[in-house]
């Protein structure tokens, strides 16, 4: 199923697109699509659902973030090889673990606000991993077990808040808007393989960033195995597996950042498309 | 007021400290104190209440954590200069922030369990900032309008997986268990000076951290007003502001870490005082 969230922000009710491409309303069945309402079994109250007869959803709603209140978003770093390579860094002997502020969380085609003094504001098309079920110490062979589904992401990124700044990488990823999630969460039964994924990410119809997850250094698998190691990672939380080559920062002999105005386009194949107009705050 | 939650993890209920120190029901007023409720005004319903005239609580139930579902904990590291001269950093320029997970919130007598594998697992008394209203973009001036309260917290930390597993300070912070906040949030009318409050924290009876909030580089206003430049300070969020001198890490000439059947004791003036087991996973 590719589950979504459309309204007002604040306001979403739970949706699953029709076999046509239209929204149908899930909220007779669930309340939301949110860290709370998947530790409550959600996903499992829509098996078996006979989408087609569900109330359709007219006219042309915004689209929310995918998963509503994640109790947190971790990022891995540098986690394609091609992009490692790109960047001139030493690819990681383990993953590169980092939080992304739940508060910069959005719908996909929601505006993305550079923050004041904000010169290097940056892009990053990524897999997003979506929890399901609780998970702590688990193996990598259980790890996908764990997981609700998956959707495009925009790790969004402000490079001198994250690495001139002083200190730690949160500074950067942080800011308000800068975690659009969906449209979709595709549900894990529909993935084939989460290792075999194009993806691609344009600024103003310019192509700068393409890649396949299966040049990623550490499998989903293995991140969810890694991470559960050290902390529980719950229903509704969210993993950004990290990006491919192409970010802003790696354009030479000039890196290139967002400005005032641009359009970011960006998707992954079966997980849908996000587009997002940038202002400066 | 000193609030605080009560009852068996995941189903506390609101209370309030009385005159004689005993616990009475707040959930006649609010559902929770908790980022939805806070956000919901639960501080203002909470104004004027006769809090002799509440149902008195018996027994001597569990301390919750003293904010239910924190939206995010955002850390500052290196804050105390005294702190900063003991590690023998330089003294940051900037706030260095980063995040704990919010499944590490716990309550504050909860037991801490070292994750397997942990041979560094450390302590660390810090004052806790718990935000009240909305900040994005507050001047310094206008910072302590926006908290709640305040609390004591223990930014337990393992130091092998913070700073020797490649990269960023999350993994060692953000283990299950590593972040007991509370007994009370102290509401901010009875808090005279954040930056004047003496604490401590002894493991086994011995006296390892011994410090004082005037001694931090960065105030908490300060804090708020930098990092609301960056993202929002939402209703519930907890800001860790940094741990004065005497870590384990810190003890010359040899480190002393944590280990399994240890008691950490802490506690910051008028702030109240935790306890912790500590017991290997």
């Amino acid at each position: 199923m590719k589950l979504l969230r459309y309204g007002p922000s604040g306001q979403e009710k739970p949706g699953v697109l029709d076999a046509a491409g239209g929204i149908r309303d899930l909220s007779g069945i669930v309340d939301d699509l949110s860290s709370a309402t998947l530790a409550a079994g959600a996903l499992d109250k829509l098996k078996g659902t006979d989408i087609e007869s569900l109330p359709t959803v007219s006219g042309n709603p915004r689209i929310g973030a995918c998963v509503g209140a994640p109790g947190k978003v971790v990022c891995i770093g540098l986690n394609y090889s091609d992009h490692a390579a790109e960047t001139g860094a030493e690819p990681p002997k383990e993953p590169i673990v980092f939080m992304k502020a739940t508060s910069a969380v959005q719908g996909p085609n929601d505006t993305v606000r550079m923050p004041r003094n904000s010169k290097k504001s940056d892009w990053e098309v990524e897999l997003g991993v979506i929890i399901g079920k609780h998970a702590k110490y688990v193996s990598e062979a259980d790890a996908l077990s764990h997981v609700a589904g998956y959707c495009v992401a925009n790790d969004v990124s402000e490079r001198e808040f994250q690495a001139e700044r002083g200190g730690q990488w949160t500074k950067g990823k942080s800011c308000d808007t800068f975690g659009p999630i969906g449209p979709w969460l595709v549900t894990a039964d529909e993935v084939a393989d989460p290792q075999d994924l194009d993806m691609f990410l344009d600024v103003n119809g310019k192509r700068f960033q393409t890649g396949n997850t299966k040049t990623m250094i550490f499998s989903v698998a293995h991140i969810i195995h890694y991470c559960s190691q050290m902390f529980s990672l719950m229903p509704g939380d969210v993993i950004m597996t990290g990006t491919p080559p192409g970010v802003g920062l790696g354009v030479k002999p000039n890196p290139v950042f967002l400005k005032d105005g641009d359009e970011m386009y960006l998707g992954i194949a079966g997980l849908g498309e996000q587009r997002q107009k940038v202002v400066a705050d």
